[in-house]
């Protein structure tokens, strides 16, 4: 194991790149997509499925861990690798989105946001530097800044502020991060909404701090693809070649492979694991919603020449039949599907880079979508 | 695989008996222990660990899995073996006990029971004969008899009735049967509650007309376990000891430890998934309920030497949390810690009968119990 947060460029294909990301606890291959486990675990997905599907790294939660069962908890034990048993990368927010989106009631200040718990009602404070501190007891692997994420569409003198702000938090983090343990990563957080000057300046402003790595925080909250996609294509060519961009929150599979083409290095998402539970299946013929009447009589799997058990080996019949009686391992056996859906679009796309013909990929990835698995059994 | 259902003696202890029940997709060894599979999954839990805790076999339920998916879906692709993809033995029980169970209406007569279905309100008839054609196209591979379980306590003469009719309807059910494929086996039910004279009645009628095994039913539902313990010793003592034995819906650790002493070697229960779903592991130490609040600071996992990975590794912190946290993970990792604890139950009454220690092996065991787990950690 490396005992330093490295990443090293492999190949680039037009603005799309693929290298690794080297962390304390192993390697992180990119484009990455990394499942979200809130709460120390992946929604009802085993950590040994979640490994198997492929994947390199986790992401946790900060606002939720700090609540319950608290940072301290989490740390006593050696951090969140050994509470969960993930050894792998694990990657933490810095809970600024979600006090934004799940908190009651907060409060905004230099000083940092106070906010009432969802959970207990108790009033909460964190501050850059309790971010900070809450993501070395969880002993992440890569830190995220706290910041301000306004929600779109927003006046732009409110953009202006809160992405100002994010920046004064941004260093304080920086400085927060000093004593951390070695090998950890600390990402700074671009944000300025849609407005693209905004955006060139917190970027330049935080590449002066300087970052192991850039986040694109504040998209994919509800805006058009291509307003996304045009922040992105922007963002990423104005952060150095060198570090690793994460653009945070996203998402479909065609988002996220419009944003490994302008230059996006890592993703997260529930979208693997909520769909699954509700009955939405990814794979290589477009989404499958297993629930639909004319899957019960389907002998089919999902996908016949998949890598995971469960989209090869079980019929369509039999996933639509837990779904329709209410069985658990349903929504399990989907997130699964999943999750590994997920991971071989990545893979797929890292080897395309590789081989300098990802636009080809991303073109046929996208085709076999209208391929229309959630047909009628023949 | 052997081409016909036979039953093996190894060795006996007393009353207690270890074999081995051959059946065309493999062998059981007695005493056994069947997870519930109610509508072609056991609730929560993947089938390899169903397999991983040591089942032989699993249950599947008639009454369920011929209102949804139908007996003919499961049939279509080639029997629940495929449908579920457990290759194993499958025994399937014949719907009675639901019937009177959860159909919100119902009408006996001699011909068999007619009621509504608790899913969409439609009549469905179910006589002897259908009950044997519904479990045949499940690919069953121990059928049921269809009988009537009364409740207790019950008027003797009522108690009486049923028993009889139970018996009409084993002879109609074993004609049924002739024509069943190679290597699958009927059982019939002993009915007769809590009645020596009818039970012993109801066990040389049914030995009359002749099983491949013969099951004890109408008990656990709510008598004393001392009241069930003479039952099914004097039931056991009265059947043949060439067949297997089977105590349908039994039970705790200690019903189990009771029964097997008495004779008998087969069971099936939800306990360990009703139970690890709300919190409460089986242990080698007696029960521990996980929600309690003195576990959330707790880093001893369930039991350091069990075989069951989610025993083993993971904390008590850490399952508390998952439980508290309303992750359906933490439901999912105390069924299998439960599965594997019955079945280890199951192995350790096994060779301790072949050893012929199972007295010690029974006070032992449940001397462990009183080790009171569920303590403060140190």
């Amino acid at each position: 194991m490396p005992d330093r947060f490295s990443f090293r460029l492999i190949a680039t294909d037009g603005a799309a790149r693929t290298g690794e990301v080297a962390t304390a606890h192993g390697i992180v291959r990119t484009p990455a997509f990394m499942p979200v486990g809130t709460q120390a675990a992946v929604k009802g997905v085993p950590g040994e499925d979640v490994r198997a599907s492929g994947a390199d790294i986790l992401l946790g939660n900060t606002y939720h861990l700090m609540l319950r069962p608290t940072a301290e908890r989490v740390a006593a034990p050696g951090g969140l690798h050994t509470f969960m048993r993930w050894p792998y990368p694990i990657l933490t927010d810095s809970g600024g989105f979600q006090v934004m989106s799940l908190a009651p009631l907060r409060r905004i200040s230099e000083a940092g946001v106070t906010f009432r718990s969802h959970l207990d009602g108790a009033m909460v404070e964190l501050s850059p530097e309790r971010a900070i501190e809450v993501q070395n007891l969880l002993g992440s692997d890569i830190l995220m800044q706290l910041d301000e994420c306004v929600r779109l569409p927003a006046d732009p003198a409110e953009i202006a502020r809160a992405m100002k702000l994010s920046l004064r938090w941004a260093e304080r983090c920086k400085r927060a991060f000093a004593g951390a343990a070695p090998g950890r990563a600390l990402f700074g957080i671009v944000q300025g909404g849609d407005d693209y000057g905004l955006r060139a300046e917190s970027a330049r402003e935080l590449v002066d701090i300087g970052f192991d790595g850039y986040a694109i925080g504040g998209l994919a909250v509800g805006e058009p693809q291509d307003v996304m996609f045009g922040v992105v294509a922007e963002i990423a060519a104005a952060l150095p070649a060198d570090r690793p961009r994460y653009l945070m929150g996203v998402g479909t599979p065609a988002d996220i492979l419009g944003a490994v083409a302008r230059g996006v290095d890592m993703f997260d998402c529930v979208m693997p694991t909520r769909n699954g539970r509700h009955g939405l299946a990814f794979t290589r013929f477009g989404p499958i919603n297993i629930k639909n009447a004319h899957h019960a009589d389907d002998p089919r799997p999902l996908d016949p020449e998949s890598r995971c058990p469960a989209a090869r080996d079980f019929s369509r019949a039999y996933l639509h039949h837990l779904f329709r009686a209410g069985e658990t391992l349903g929504g399990t056996l989907l997130s699964i599907v999943n999750l590994f859906y997920y991971q071989d679009l990545m893979a797929g796309a890292r080897a395309a880079i590789a081989a300098g013909r990802f636009a080809d990929y991303a073109v046929e990835t996208t085709a076999q979508w209208s391929a229309k698995a959630d047909l009628q059994p023949e």
